[in-house]
């Protein structure tokens, strides 16, 4: 059998290690959901005191079982851990669930157990799942190893950190309705890392929607990759919580003191195509929204009521969500004006005007009018369908349902995405469980159905981009004379390369820079100064010195030879204060850079998310507002298309108050570079390139920073 | 009887002028919601063509009854309107409902129509509501004009521009079991506005919320003065709809109001304090939130819950919705932790750890130790309180119930608000029964119980600002000079002040402003130069030339009288190319500003809101960042305070990269006067000081400009 998650799924046979049937007991919980769940494969229970257990035998150990065992699921206390572990891979497991805790999470000796027991996975292969989760379920083999009863079966799988994020779904799930293919808790994921588990559910027919609760993220960089990968197929809709938990970085660059976690999440998950929640309402209803309707081609909402206040709160929800809302063309307005009382406008938001709630047939009609308008990718009604029998007379309940059935008709002929907000959602109503069953979203605010009606939206409109991206490879590719200019700085103890050697690896990958000589003496200033165009820049080469402003190593604006025999002097005797006379290797010399923007590109090796380049505009942007962009290398170029015009400062680089346009594409291009270097060379762990001057045509790196670690 | 709203709402009699027994017609409806209501006073029902309605006398006319009128509820078609109004005026109503639809929001008919039922209620100062309401209802006097069944009682009293908000509010109490006291549909109000029913339910006993949906807003300088003062007593909640151009157009068609600009609107419910909500479901939590909690004293919230997920989850959004979740402690903690399982920190968020679920006893004596220390503010359990009996065992339940009772007695005894969120709120369970009896707020969605509670701090931290507040007179005081000068310009037919002008004004108000000159000729102008220190600026004044730059009107950095007389020859040769010769008065000559940050300070006279006063830092500030911030005159000191610190480059006026801070004081000055100049000068439509020039010392005012209209 080939290695893939699917033994893990869909196993012929389980082993649980430490079966107990102490009622509340977390093994009894999940033995007797294993067992009362519909698994039809060999179960062996395992308890070394016990003979028998829920009326089956029980075996001593697991090699007393006289089969190969697929899975197993171990609920022994950590000591005991390592062996049970050891014993299953001797008895062929292809996955091994571990719900102990007390591991990793607790201190260094559990870490110590958790290093044993991947040592004795990998000698087979052997998936480990957990420890310090809640178990799994998999509808496909009829498995519920979560100890949670009543679980739905549906088209959503679940990956979560939290169990009990995974008890309020599975309630959730079973009060709307809708349900699950996969659930898995990953725990401390030490064996299985999330993006493995997205890529396997990527390509599961059972799986339409992956569901996630995440609470920090391991290997971020694979996420990202197998996320976007996912994307194309199928929805992620993430949960991450710990936006609160200030997790504020120690970083010597400037790029790394912007980069807050929750910002650099909020990036890598948008540039991989993750739908992020914040709640776990939201969660269920996004999944659900997922899960049932027909992705939209594009962003252009329908909105019909009976009232224009619920008109008015739904176009004001669309404009927040980022929906358009557009005013129907003549022909549709034409065509919808006889369902509206005489008078009402057909422009969108749509009001019939008091005409419905008598008569539910005018909704159905007007829907139809919009399914078949191919300039509305959705359509939200909103107001109180479902309860006009309540507002108006009871035989308008009839009315209602068969309404219901024909807009179900119309969502399969259309496949056009139908949300139905109605304040009585949660009521139950037969014309409002005619849509649920079919899937037509009904909920209950009007600001989620525009959420998730949005959310499906933007998800299709980036599947397009996503599809269409050519996403640079993962893998570093080596350059013999950066790594051995590393190895030379290795050899000298240094962490931080001179701007000398920055600039070598700069323009090893082509980064054009301004020409710049390094001078040893006032004497071979004046000389190389003299080649080039006053006025000039100089700057301290010096591998003590890494804030050279602050070290009074920068002088600018040097008109001629005296100012360069003079600047140099100075430049050296500061420098020498901090360092010593031989610790200063002299003085570049460059041209000053002509006029443009200042902006700062950087990059910084994350934790969570490894490579991770920057851009923004310098001055107040960065000191005041904050305002810069991420993305997690590589980059495609529409990344970079993104990370520039996503900063609120971006019409300055267009050109405002009669500027002439800076030269964007140049910007571009050290962008794109700097993700090249970023991937191929991890020695690296911060670069600034700050300030960089854009000009109207082509852009100066004034300064560059690079760190090794 | 005095003139007061109490004549309305609790009327010895009410009239319906077009009743009618056709069932569902709006007449119908609502004379039987009034005669199955309860109302207790005498009802006359007219109508010309009956003799008998529901079983009662029908009167031919209003004229026909032989007592005073109270209340009359008029429902005829429009051009039976004015003469229905003017019989009721003279029956001695103090309070007329025109529930009749299709007049200012028709067109100039209507709008006709409207004129004239002022005029007929003008005689007798009846109040006129609506028209193109759908009614009132009143607990005290058991009033149902709304034609609505089954409206709960409660301390919330509701004003509404829409009808159908009204059927999903009357819903949603229904459903969660809070109820009114008043409910207004306040139509197209042109009688009484919306300002005059809060005034009124302001010293209202029976309303402890005022809850409110709103689509257009007139007179909005009162609307924040009324507001304000309510603030002090209770909270306005606010539903405003037409944030989005959509949104602007569904309302526009639904009454006759006009959308306005939404940041006014923001920056003045802000000023107002008015909680502002942007859907239905959350008006309705959030009004029952502050119908039922005691107002917290600050913002410090503890969470606590069996699991860490809700927890990570509700601190998230205690952050994002501004509170604090502050480590408990010492004390609190070492008090706590014999409630948590072993090794469970107890700093916040708390996790009981496991024990809960089968002892909610446990919860009871963490919320009591919150409840007893003075450093939080507030208690949010989330999680899964309620359904314990479903994941443990049906004997829980009781234990659940019991520890409801100990919280509804905790809540009482310490005055303390305490917000449940749960997955089971919405299902009938009797521990969550008795919280919800006794007002403890139990919400389904983490989020939802986040924003409530945190809406209960921040209002009661404004309240106490409020409270304390000086709020200067909105009244205008004439200046004579001032008075004169506006009347010289519209005596030359001009709305544009000259900047000689505009300077006499701001001067008159004790806003220092720099040496400047107006010079006439060459000469003169370079004799006014040499009294000045240079380098100066000079700048055209002419009646005709408004963009004094674009007519090449102004030249900076004079440096001698050679300079000057150049300049001067140059401004009037362009300026006169734009106006005549005889068009230019002259050149304002005056010293250079100093260096300094660049604002703008400026006032508008908003449709909605009246005189509103801006402020902003100049540059991409303004230019790119639209980073302004706005109050509606008169500004109290803690308004000027908030807007100069709510902008988003506040910073760099406080100092930044080692610059030295600015004179923050005497741009508080400015806007201080300006908002007096704009009080006492409702003439002045506009104005403009752009730039000021803040200093480290001082500001200058560079540009001024001041539009009559």
């Amino acid at each position: 059998m080939e290695r893939s998650l699917e033994n893990v799924f869909n196993p012929r046979s389980v082993a649980v290690i430490g079966a107990s049937e102490v009622p509340g007991k977390a093994s009894e919980r999940r033995t007797r959901s294993l067992l009362e769940g519909g698994y039809t494969g060999e179960v062996y229970l395992i308890n070394p005191k016990r003979s028998e257990l829920f009326g089956r035998k029980a075996y001593p150990s697991i090699t007393e079982v006289d089969k190969e065992v697929d899975l197993v699921m171990i609920v022994v206390a950590p000591r005991f851990l390592t062996a049970a572990v050891a014993d299953s891979v001797k008895m062929g497991a292809k996955g091994i669930i571990i719900i102990t805790a007390g591991l990793g999470e607790s201190g260094e000796e559990g870490k110590k157990i958790e290093a044993e027991i991947l040592d004795e996975a990998a000698k087979t292969g052997a998936y480990v799942i957990g420890p310090n989760c809640s178990g799994m379920f998999s509808a496909s083999a009829e498995m519920n190893l979560l100890g949670v009863p009543q679980i739905e079966r549906g088209p959503i799988s679940v990956l979560a950190q939290s169990g009990n994020v995974i008890d309020s779904l599975t309630h959730y799930a079973r009060m709307r309705g809708v349900g699950f293919s996969k659930i898995i808790s990953v725990g401390n994921a030490v064996g299985v890392n999330f993006h493995e588990y997205i890529d396997y559910l990527k390509d599961d027919p059972n799986t339409k929607v992956i569901m996630t609760y995440l609470e920090g993220i391991k290997d971020g960089n694979n996420l990202v990759r197998v996320a976007r990968d996912t994307a194309k197929k199928k929805p992620v809709v993430a949960l991450k919580v710990g936006r609160s938990s200030a997790g504020a970085r120690a970083a010597a660059s400037h790029t790394g003191s912007l980069a807050g976690d929750e910002v650099i999440v909020d990036a890598a998950f948008r540039q991989a195509g993750i739908v992020r929640v914040s709640n776990a309402d939201e969660l269920f209803d996004m999944a659900a929204a997922f899960a049932n309707c027909p992705l939209p081609k594009g962003k252009r909402v329908a909105i019909l009521s009976e009232g224009g206040g619920d008109n008015s709160i739904a176009a004001d929800n669309a404009e927040k969500y980022g929906m358009d809302v557009p005013v129907l063309s003549t022909e549709t307005q034409e065509r919808m004006k006889p369902f509206l009382l005489e008078g009402m406008p057909a422009s969108n938001p749509i009001d019939y005007g008091g005409t419905a709630e008598e008569n539910p047939h005018m909704i159905t009609e007007c829907v139809k009018v919009c399914m078949e308008d191919d300039q509305i990718d959705g359509i939200l009604i909103t107001g109180f369908f479902g309860g006009f029998k309540d507002i108006i007379a009871s035989h308008v309940a009839e009315l209602e349902e068969k309404a219901s059935e024909d807009m179900v008709e119309m969502v399969k002929q259309y496949r056009k995405s139908l949300f139905v907000h109605t304040s009585f959602a949660r009521e139950p109503i037969k014309s409002l469980d005619i849509l649920k069953t079919a899937g037509v979203p009904v909920i209950e605010s009007s600001e989620r159905a525009a959420q998730c009606l949005s959310a499906l939206m933007h998800f299709s409109i980036n599947q397009k981009k996503i599809s269409q991206m050519r996403i640079p490879a993962a893998e570093a590719k080596e350059r013999a004379q950066v790594k051995e200019l590393f190895k030379k700085v290795g050899e000298e103890n240094r962490s931080n390369l001179l701007e000398t050697e920055s600039r070598e690896v700069l323009k090893e990958y082509g980064i054009s820079l301004s020409e710049a000589i390094l001078a040893g003496t006032p004497e071979g200033a004046v000389e190389a100064a003299n080649k080039m165009r006053y006025p000039l820049a100089m700057k301290v080469v010096s591998p003590d010195i890494i804030h050279k402003s602050d070290a009074g190593g920068t002088k600018l604006g040097l008109k001629d030879g005296k100012d360069v025999e003079k600047a140099f002097k100075e430049i050296v005797k500061n420098a020498a204060k901090v360092t010593t006379r031989k610790g200063v290797l002299g003085t570049l010399i460059s041209p000053m850079a002509g006029p443009g923007q200042e902006c700062i590109i950087g990059m910084i090796r994350d934790p969570q998310f490894g490579p991770v380049i920057m851009f923004g505009l310098g001055g107040i942007f960065v000191e005041v507002l904050k305002d810069v962009s991420f993305r997690v290398a590589p980059l495609a170029q529409e990344d970079i298309d993104e990370m520039v015009e996503e900063i609120k400062g971006y019409k300055i680089l267009t050109g405002i108050r009669g500027e002439k346009p800076k030269d964007i594409d140049a910007l571009k291009d050290i962008l794109a570079k700097l993700s090249e270097i970023a991937i191929d060379n991890p020695e690296i762990k911060e670069i600034d390139l700050n300030p960089v001057i854009v000009h109207e045509k082509g852009a100066s790196i004034v300064d560059s920073r690079m760190i090794l670690g």
